[in-house]
Parts: C-alpha cells; sequence; structure tokens
C-alpha cells in the first residue's frame, strides 16, 4: 500500500506493507485524516519529542525507523481480526482515538514506528475503541473529531465555574477547536486574538464575540472591555476586594504553543486569571515566576481528551451543532502530503488540510 | 525611636522620627516581628522586586530612600489618630496583616517608603484591621499569624478535593506553615522533603507524617510509596484509567522558590499532579512546558491570605491547635537584625527569627 512516511526528517512517498489485525483488531481503509500541527512540530523537533516521551515514560519513536504519521482520521471498515465481535458490517465508516489496544498494552497511533497513522492507505484499529459515524455524515467531516476533542477537552479541564470571561489567544484549529467548545457552553462574549485576518474571520465563524488583532489593540486591554462587572456584581464583593479592579473572572486559553508566550500571558493576564495551556510548546521555556505570584495565576496544562469527550466530538460535529468543516482550506491525495505540510507554514493560506489517501 | 532600616542594599541602626496616626490610623509599639524569607530576597533582590511591583501596577519602592521591613508583628496600641472608633483600651495587643489603608487607598506594609514595618520601636496601623491577641497569647506566639496565613492560604487554594497525598517540598518557615495548615484539614499521610535534619525534624514536629532527605532518596518515589491507591480505589476506575499507575492525586506544595526548582517538580511529578507554587522565585525561570503538557500538571501560584484566613491563623495560634512557636530559633533586638540576616542563611542554625525592638 501507499504512505506519506517520515523518515530521516522528511515527508516522503513510497509503498509499505498493509498491516495484519492483531487480536481485538480491526483492518481500515483511511478515508481521511487531518495534517495537526503537533505532527509539523514533529517533523521539525522529532527528537526533542523522543526526548519527552523517555522523561514522561512513554514509549518514543525510534527515528531511523520509518513512521506514518496522521492521528485525525475517519476509515472504513474492511477486515476483523481474530477475537473480534464484528457487530459493526464490512465497509462501516468509523472513527477511533489514535489508540490501539495491544498485548503489550495501549499504544498510540500517529507517532509510532508500529501503528501507522492515517497518512497511508490503510491503518489498524481496536474494535473496542470503535466509534460509527453517523449515517451521512462525510469522513473528511468526521476526521475532524479529533481537533474538536482537543478544544472539549481544554474546555472541560478550565473547570467552569459561570461568569468567566474566556479570551482565546491565537485562532489556529487549537483555538477555534477551543472557540467551538465555548460557544457550546454557552459562556459569552468569547474574546479571540490572531494576527492572522483569514484565523480571524473564522474566530468569528466558529463563536467568537469579539475578534482583536493584536496589530491593533493590546488584547488584554479588549478584554477588559467587555470583563466589566455589573453594578450588582460590584456591590457584592467583600470591602478588601473591592479595592481591586471591577473585572470578571478571567479564563484564558494560550493557543499558540511558542516559546515565550507564558510570559507574555503572564504579563497580560489580570489578577486571579486562570490560564489553560492547550498550545503544544517543545523548547524549554522562560518565565518570569513572580508574575504569577503576585497575581496569583493558575495554569492547567492539557493534552488530548477522554473516551467520552471524543465521542461527544463527533456527536457534535453530526448533529451541525458544530460548523468544523469551516476550518478546512484543502484536501489532498498522499502525494500531497509534504507540499501541505510546508504551506500550513501560512495562517492565511491554510487552516486545516485534510488528506485522502485514496484520491 | 530606633530601627534597623533597609539603606543602600544593607540593614543599619539609625533612628528616624516616630510616625504620627493619620485618619482611622493607630500608633503602635511592636513588640515582636518576625523575620520572612521574602525580607532575605528583598534584600538582595530590592531591584528586581522594583520591577515587578510595576509590571503588576503596585507602588515599588524608592531604593534611594529608606524602607523598614517587618510584616510579621504583634504590637501594642499607645495612641489613636483622628476619627476612630478606639474600642480597645490602649496596652491592647493586637495583631494585622501588613496593610495600611490610607486617603490614597490600601498601601502595604514592610516594603515601602512611607510605611514603617516591624524593625521598628513603634508603626502604625489600621484601626479597621486590628485583631485583639487573645489573652495571654506571647507577642512572640501572635507575630507567626502571618507566616501561618501563608500556609492556611496555600492549602485553601489548593482546592482539596478529598483523597489528595500531598508532598512539600522545602521545609523553611513557609513549607512548614503549609504541613501545619495540611495538618489541621486532615489530609494525611503528609509527605515532607528537605536537605536540613533540623528541619526535616521540625517539619514531623509540625504534623508530616514521613520526611524525606532528597540525598537519602527521591521524594517522588518516597511519595509514591505512601500514595498507592486502595483496592476499591483501583475497581472503582474506568478501563482507560486502569492502564494508569495506581496513584491517588497528588498534591504538591513548592515551598523553596529558587529558579529550577519548579522544573524539578514537572520531572517528578505524576500524572495529573496539583503543584502549588508558594515559594517565591523572583528571578526568570526555565521549565519546559511540554512536561506540564504530557502530564496534565497545574499550577496554582498563591500569594498572601485573605482577611479571614489570617484571623483563623492567629486563632489556631492561641488555641494551641498549631505548635508554630516550635520554628522560632532566636529572638533579637534592632541591634541583631543584619547578623539574624546573615544568620538565617544556614538551615541548620535559624528557622524563625524574631525581632523584639524594645529587647
Amino acid at each position: 500500500m501507499r504512505a506519506a512516511i517520515f523518515r530521516n526528517g522528511e515527508i516522503v512517498v513510497d509503498r509499505m506493507p498493509e498491516p495484519k489485525p492483531g487480536a481485538g483488531q480491526v483492518l481500515v481503509k483511511t478515508l481521511a485524516c487531518g495534517i495537526c500541527g503537533s505532527d509539523l512540530h514533529a517533523r521539525q523537533h522529532a527528537h526533542r519529542m523522543v526526548e519527552m516521551a523517555k522523561k514522561v515514560g512513554r514509549k518514543p519513536m525510534d527515528l531511523s525507523r520509518d513512521v506514518v504519521f496522521g492521528h485525525e482520521f475517519c476509515c472504513e471498515i474492511v477486515d476483523y481480526g481474530p477475537g473480534t465481535e464484528r457487530k459493526l458490517k464490512r465497509g462501516a465508516r468509523v472513527c477511533s482515538l489514535p489508540a490501539l489496544l495491544t498485548p503489550q498494552g495501549i499504544e498510540g497511533i500517529g507517532y509510532s514506528n508500529d501503528n501507522i497513522g492515517g497518512y497511508a492507505e490503510a491503518m489498524l484499529l481496536s474494535e473496542a475503541l470503535l466509534l460509527e459515524v453517523p449515517n451521512g455524515l462525510a469522513p473528511e467531516r468526521a476526521a475532524l473529531t479529533e481537533p474538536l476533542a482537543v478544544g472539549v477537552h481544554a474546555v472541560a479541564k478550565a473547570n467552569i465555574r459561570g461568569g468567566e470571561v474566556p479570551l482565546v489567544i491565537g485562532c489556529g484549529p487549537v483555538g477555534l477547536a477551543v472557540i467551538a467548545a465555548l460557544k457550546i457552553r454557552g459562556l459569552h462574549p468569547i474574546v479571540a486574538a490572531d494576527y492572522s485576518p483569514a484565523r480571524r474571520a473564522l474566530a468569528a465563524k466558529l463563536g467568537a464575540d469579539i475578534v482583536v488583532d493584536p496589530k491593533a489593540s493590546q488584547p488584554y486591554a479588549t478584554w477588559a472591555e467587555y470583563a466589566q462587572m455589573s453594578d450588582a456584581e460590584k456591590a457584592a464583593r467583600p470591602p478588601l476586594q473591592a479595592m481591586l479592579p471591577a473585572l470578571k473572572p478571567a479564563l484564558i486559553f494560550e493557543c499558540v504553543g511558542v516559546p515565550g508566550l507564558l510570559q507574555q500571558v503572564f504579563e497580560g493576564a489580570p489578577r486571579d486569571a486562570r490560564i489553560v495551556v492547550v498550545g503544544v510548546c517543545m523548547e524549554t521555556d522562560r518565565s518570569e515566576p513572580m508574575l504569577g505570584i503576585m497575581k496569583e495565576l493558575n495554569v492547567q496544562y492539557v493534552l488530548g481528551y477522554t473516551p467520552d469527550e471524543f465521542a461527544s466530538s463527533l456527536r457534535l460535529i453530526a448533529e451541525g451543532q458544530v460548523d468544523a468543516a469551516a476550518m478546512v482550506t484543502a484536501e489532498v491525495g498522499i502525494d500531497g502530503v509534504a507540499r501541505a505540510f510546508a504551506d500550513l507554514a501560512n495562517p492565511e493560506a491554510h487552516t486545516k488540510i485534510i488528506v485522502q489517501p485514496w484520491r
């Protein structure tokens, strides 16, 4: 079968053997798979990713061997391995969170030498993790379940009590997913900031009430304009708190993931802000803890999603509650993956590119 | 009156005018005042503290002018200013959180050119913030209200749900106050780590159930030994979680406050740990956000306490629920302050030194 393979730091197209399903596993034809920012990171910072995996006790990639990226997929059932219940028919369309149950335990799909990701014509999934795609939903939309789940999870980990005013820093696919998830939670107004006009337009489409161009105005100042307490909220404060600025609680989602960004958030954030770090910064970062201390900031780092959050994300797309397809800017075949990785560097041109291995 | 004054980067003894109480203010004789780690920091990193105060919009110290440090005090009422209710008699012993209500708003005591701290014979307090010291409690004990309140606040901000196993990194006055506050919350076992045998002994005295010498064994490994889930807790986990290590939730208090420490915590912490940063690191720090992300860590920076936490800390000491006096290793007069600052560098020799300005 054909695949776009990560080999010697580059994405190359080559043939590889079709995998064989083991016990409890299913062979699937890959219909659609989104390219994730983490894939771009992994290509550029593969050694760093290996080092980090080792530090947290996960199985690292062996960079001298092939890896097929791709963890945002929608597939079609082709064949069942031994010991499977086979409740879904061959030809059924399925999603799964990118994990494979193997005799060695649970392993990731997409950054693994052993488990082929979605930039290939076929892959293996675990029957126990399959979610049938509701009838009629296009694979290219169903493949957006995974990135949406990232936003749903980030918002769930934000531990919303009600009354917070959210600020989303960065409107790439992660920021957009956070905005969509915030809209569903009914938290308003949603303030979102990005330098790119195209991404600000998408942010508004997915649910941001106020979009800020950081070149034109300071995102935290704009946030503060929309976060003023009502007179009743002001009156309800204890005496010493009444001396502080009368702002609603801040909930800041860092969806950029580059060094220096968290320090910028520390500088801009108001007192008592809760910061959810959704952007994945792979390098060592610097920040001033004193700013965190003097403002009593809370920083919640997040990754991934729970199986329930993943399943509910698929439902949200299928029911039309989230227009995730709005963020898709191109569809390419296996031969277009390397070029797509390069193209995604320009936020005006692209947001989410979907790989269709059989295109 | 006499005072130990911070002048040109050093602590010097000199005379200065006795302050005059303004509206709502009280002139008090300072009976006892603890030396805080932040005072040592402030002497060494005064410019940094000024820079930070500016960044968060607080009034910075003018380092070309005198400052009298000291914000952990117990005093005796001498005279009332205009517009005061005078409910407490002259001679009554009082504590107050280190803040002064002035016509310009609320200002800090202890790192201010205008508001004299506790290393002087007299100071001003605000009548509205006075707490009468319960009858018979020695001023040297009442002065420990402020450092205990730091621990009480840190534990309150930890948002304890029950079932967490705490790990306290660093058993200086801040770590000891956290241990005392954890003991009152009934969270056990309390694991605490410090390189100093004297401080480990104090940690045990104040409530730590297990004390670790990081030279002899890894604090996080020791923590894990005591944080194993019960069989019932193991059985109650959802299937995918059952594949993770069967550890109770981790609650880590960082009570050291030097660069690199947070990164060490990031490396040692188990998945989903909540980290409360109580140690005050004044320098720029480096850490690897990927570790935070892959473990979904939560970092809560804390500072100070609420008026209620401060008042309850005084009660806890007065009722004998916390043996805060155990951490006092010396008492000095105004002439002994500079030497005490130097002596506090040795954790074997000293933990908390109390200044008695009238000694």
